[in-house]
């Protein structure tokens, strides 16, 4: 296996480590459980699960791996904060959207030959990614994953001490 | 430039951007912030503080590159959860660790070759990494910073809303 490939599916398995964990949380939390908030005052737990869901969305376009599946969850999840705007989706239905996003987007990650990774994003033109060539696929993996991590952090919180 | 490189330097890039991001963050701390909670009955501000910078301290020979500088720090901060041991480190003396520990880690990263970070990692055997080679310093990389992130995430909730 060579240095590219090995790398990728490094950035890959911690990539799916992040989702993994997010979703034996998010997936087994009660309908009360979602309403939490994770600290007094702050977002709860089905505000970040939404969230969550709505960003990894996002790389779809973002990978140029395909269209978004559920744009309609951005007012709610990612323009506006917590409260500002009624959640309009079930948690069942997020629930499904979680899975649904996740399962694209893994497929379609892993149709990524090592030196695709190293392409342009889709927020970078051709020209600026021809002067700025870590712009790459492989670099939005990475803030994603932390992305992942640091709502996780947060979410866990509403755990019993 | 070569594709190992890209990827190798696109890793280095997301952990310094967190490392940047809790420096940030926690060296502009008061003593009276560190001391405060993250969410009731939970880590203060400073537990989490002095955990990075052990866990951190750890990479240098988990990267086999150097001794760990500050071992004293794990039973505070690592082992115990917070409360449990009384810390013995002023939060001046654990801003000048996070320092000295976090530029070590830099400027040691940065001496090995892009092939030399897919080698194996200091806690795997040359037999064990024989028949599992992604157990690499790179996979080290992505893990701890994940752990960077998914901490920050916490910490900032000291922040007033």
């Amino acid at each position: 296996m060579n240095n590219t490939r090995v790398l990728v599916e490094g950035a890959l398995h911690a990539w799916k480590t992040n989702v993994d964990r997010n979703s034996k949380f998010f997936l087994a939390l009660s309908e009360d459980q979602l309403q939490e908030e994770i600290a007094p005052g702050r977002n709860r737990a089905v505000y970040l699960f939404g969230h969550h869901t709505a960003i990894n969305d996002m790389l779809l376009p973002l990978l140029r791996v395909g269209p978004r599946l559920h744009p309609e969850l951005d007012t709610m999840f990612v323009v506006n904060p917590d409260g500002a705007k009624p959640i309009t989706v079930s948690t069942s239905e997020l629930k499904l959207f979680w899975a649904e996003v996740n399962e694209t987007l893994w497929r379609e990650m892993n149709k990524l030959s090592p030196e695709e990774w190293l392409e342009r994003h889709g927020s970078v033109s051709e020209e600026e990614f021809a002067r700025e060539p870590y712009r790459n696929r492989h670099a939005v993996l990475l803030s994603r994953t932390s992305h992942l991590a640091y709502h996780f952090g947060q979410a866990i919180l509403i755990r019993p001490r």
